[in-house]
C-alpha cells in the first residue's frame, strides 16, 4: 500500500492506493467520527464489492446503512440525489455519520455532494472503483450533479476525509471504462509531467493488460500530480483550471449527445484533440506533437474525433461552461507537451475551425 | 446608517442597517465582482421593492436578471430551488455573477443555497425585507431547503458578501410577520444579553408600533449578538448552537403541522416556552422567570402554547433534528434569563412532560 497526503491544512487527508484495501476496515475506522456509516453505491458496483466492505465494517462494530443508485451519468440528477437524502433521513443518519461513496465518478460526485449538503455537511469517504475515479474524480473535493443545460453545474467543493483506491476493483472494470480512465491519466502527462508522458508512451500496453504494478504506478503518479495541484489551488482560482484540459470541449460533447452516450473520459480524449489542434493553430504545438497525442489516445482505444454536432452547437454548449469569464471562453491549451496554460484570447472563429478540424 | 462587521477572516462582510438603503446602489456595487447580478425575490416582495432596487442598479451600469418565486415556507423545496438554477443557466450567469436575495427568510435561505451550489459557488448578497430575516436568517451563512422529513435538512454554510437591512421595508410587513421576527429578537436577550432583554421589556410596544428608532436599535443589537456568535463558531461546533433556543421544539411544530401553517418565529416562540418549562423542571429557571418570558411573548402577539400533536409525535419529529448526537437529543435550555447552554442529558420522559405542559 502506498499513501499520499493531500495537504489542505485542517482538512488534509490521506489517499491509500493498493490491493485488498476494501477488506481493511481499520483504514476506514481511523477516519470515522462515530461508528456509523451510510454507503452510497450503484447497481453495478454494489453486487461486486458492497458485501465485502459491509462485512468488514460490521465485524469492526460499525453500523452500516446503504442506498444503491442506478448506474450511469444519465442518473447524475437531482432526482437520484434525493434518493440519498431519503435514505439518510429514513435511517436517521446524523451530522456525525460518515457517508461512504463506493463506485465510480458518478457515485463519488453524487455521494460527495449529498455529504456536502446533508445537515449542511457530514463527513465523507471516497472508495473509487474505476480507474477514472481513482486517478481523478475522487481526489480534490469537486462534487456535483448535472443540469439539463450543463454538466456539473450544481455542486460544491467538499473534501473527503479519506480516499481508498483498491486496485483489485479494476479487475472487473469493462475495457471501455479502463480506456476512459486512461484519458485522465494521459492528461497529467500532457499538462505538467512530461516524464510521466514518456513513461506512458512506453507502458501503455502494460496498462491496457492491467498489469498491477503498472496500474499502481500510474495511479500513484496521477494522484500525486492531482494532490499537488489541489493543495495549491483548492477552489480553482488559478492553476487548478489546468486539470480541465479537453473538458470544456468534452462537456459540450457529453451535453450535446445526451449524458451517458459517451463516457466522460472518451469525451475528454476527443476534447483534448480539439485543444491540441487549437494550440497548433496558435503556433504553440508542432504538428508532430499533435500526432504524438493522437497516437497515445489511439493505443488507449480512445476516440480522437468529436461527433459532428456542428461548430455553432459546440460553441453554444461551451458558452454554458464554468470556464466562461466576462463572456469570453477561457480554454486550457498546451504550450508544449507537459505544459498547459489557460488562454482567454482565442477568436471564436479560430476555436470553431479547430473544432471542425477534429470532428468526423 | 449603521455598519457592523462579521469577522470571518477573508470572508468577513459588512451588515448595513438603515433607511432608504435599497436605492443606494453604491453599497451593492462596492461588493460586486463584476457588474452583473441575478436577483431572487418572491411574488409578494417583488412588486413592492424589486423595481426600485433594479432601477438603482441598472442606472449604475449593472446588468440585472430576475427570478420571482412563490411566497411561503411551503415552497422552500428542491422544485423551487431548481427554478433559480434554470434562470441562472438560461440567462448565462457566470461563476462571477452575484446572486442577490431580496425578501424574507425563505428567499434568503434558498437564494443563499442556490449561490452556494451554482457552479460550486457564486458571490451572494442578502437584502432582507422582513424583521426575522434582518435580525437572524440573513446573517451568518446558514442556507437550506426543507425535506418532507425535516426542516433545513439540505443546505450549506455559505457566507454572503454583504447584508443590506433597509428598515423602510418593514413598513409593509404584516403584523403577524413583525411578531414572528420579534421572537428571534427576544431570543438574543434570553440566550446571552440580559440588558437587551430588559430593554425589550421596556420597549416592546414601541417595536410593535414600528417606531423606526426602536426598530433600528433592536436590529442593530440583534445583529451584533449574532455576528459575535457566528464569528466565534461559524459551523456550529459549539456556541452557535445556542442560537437554536426553541428551534428543535419549533421545527417539530413546523414539520408536524406542515410547512407554512405556523410562521417560523411563531413556532420558535412556542418552542421557547417548552425549553423554558424544561429548564424550570431541571431546577434552572424559577417559575417567575418562565412567566416573564411568557408575558413578553404575549405582548409581542406570539403563541405561547404548542399545538396538541402529542408528545410522542413531537419526540419523533425532534429525533430527525440536526441537534441529535449519538442518538441523544441535544437541547438548548436556559440556566438563567440571559444565559443558555446545550444540554444532552434530559430524560425523554422529562422532555415529554415539558412538551405536554406547554400544549393546549
Amino acid at each position: 500500500m502506498q499513501t499520499l497526503n493531500v495537504a489542505l491544512g485542517d482538512r488534509a487527508y490521506p489517499i491509500h492506493i493498493g490491493r485488498g484495501l476494501l477488506g481493511r476496515a481499520e483504514l476506514v475506522l481511523a477516519r470515522l467520527k462515530t461508528p456509523r456509516v451510510a454507503i452510497v453505491t450503484n447497481d453495478t458496483v454494489g453486487p461486486l464489492y458492497l458485501g465485502g466492505l459491509r462485512a468488514a465494517l460490521e465485524q469492526a462494530g460499525v453500523n452500516v446503512s446503504v442506498v444503491s443508485l442506478p448506474d450511469g451519468e444519465a442518473y447524475k440528477t437531482w432526482e437520484t440525489l434525493n434518493r440519498i437524502f431519503d435514505m439518510l433521513l429514513t435511517e436517521r443518519c446524523e451530522r456525525s455519520t460518515t457517508l461512504v461513496a463506493l463506485g465510480g465518478g458518478v457515485v463519488g460526485d453524487m455521494g460527495g455532494f449529498a455529504a456536502a449538503c446533508y445537515q449542511r455537511g457530514m463527513p465523507f469517504i471516497q472508495i473509487p472503483t474505476t480507474l477514472l475515479a481513482q486517478v481523478d474524480s475522487s481526489v480534490g473535493g469537486k462534487t456535483a450533479i448535472n443540469h439539463p443545460l450543463g454538466k456539473n453545474m450544481i455542486g460544491a467543493f467538499y473534501q473527503p476525509r479519506l480516499v481508498l483506491a483498491d486496485i483489485d476493483t479494476l479487475a472487473t472494470l469493462p475495457d471501455r471504462e479502463l480506456a476512459a480512465g486512461l484519458a485522465e491519466v494521459i492528461k497529467y502527462g500532457l499538462i505538467r509531467d512530461s516524464d510521466f508522458l514518456a513513461w506512458l508512451e512506453a507502458s501503455l500496453e502494460r496498462l491496457r493488460a492491467r498489469d498491477p504494478e503498472a496500474l499502481m504506478y500510474a495511479i500513484e503518479r496521477s494522484c500525486r500530480n492531482k494532490a499537488e495541484v489541489v493543495a495549491a489551488d483548492e477552489t480553482e482560482q488559478g492553476e487548478r483550471a489546468l486539470l480541465n484540459l479537453g473538458h470544456t470541449f468534452g462537456h459540450a460533447i457529453e451535453t450535446g449527445l445526451g449524458y451517458g452516450e459517451w463516457l466522460h473520459g472518451e469525451a475528454v480524449a476527443a476534447g483534448t484533440m480539439m485543444a491540441a489542434e487549437l494550440s497548433r493553430r496558435l503556433g504553440w504545438l508542432a504538428a508532430g506533437d499533435v500526432d504524438r497525442i493522437e497516437a497515445l489516445f489511439v493505443r488507449a482505444k480512445l476516440p480522437v474525433w468529436g461527433p459532428k454536432l456542428g461548430a455553432a452547437r459546440y460553441l453554444a454548449l461551451m458558452a454554458h461552461d464554468k470556464k466562461v469569464e466576462a463572456g469570453r471562453l477561457r480554454l486550457v491549451l498546451l504550450h508544449a507537451l507537459g505544459r498547459a496554460r489557460v488562454h482567454g484570447e482565442a477568436a471564436l472563429s479560430e476555436i470553431a475551425a479547430a473544432i471542425e478540424a477534429r470532428c468526423r
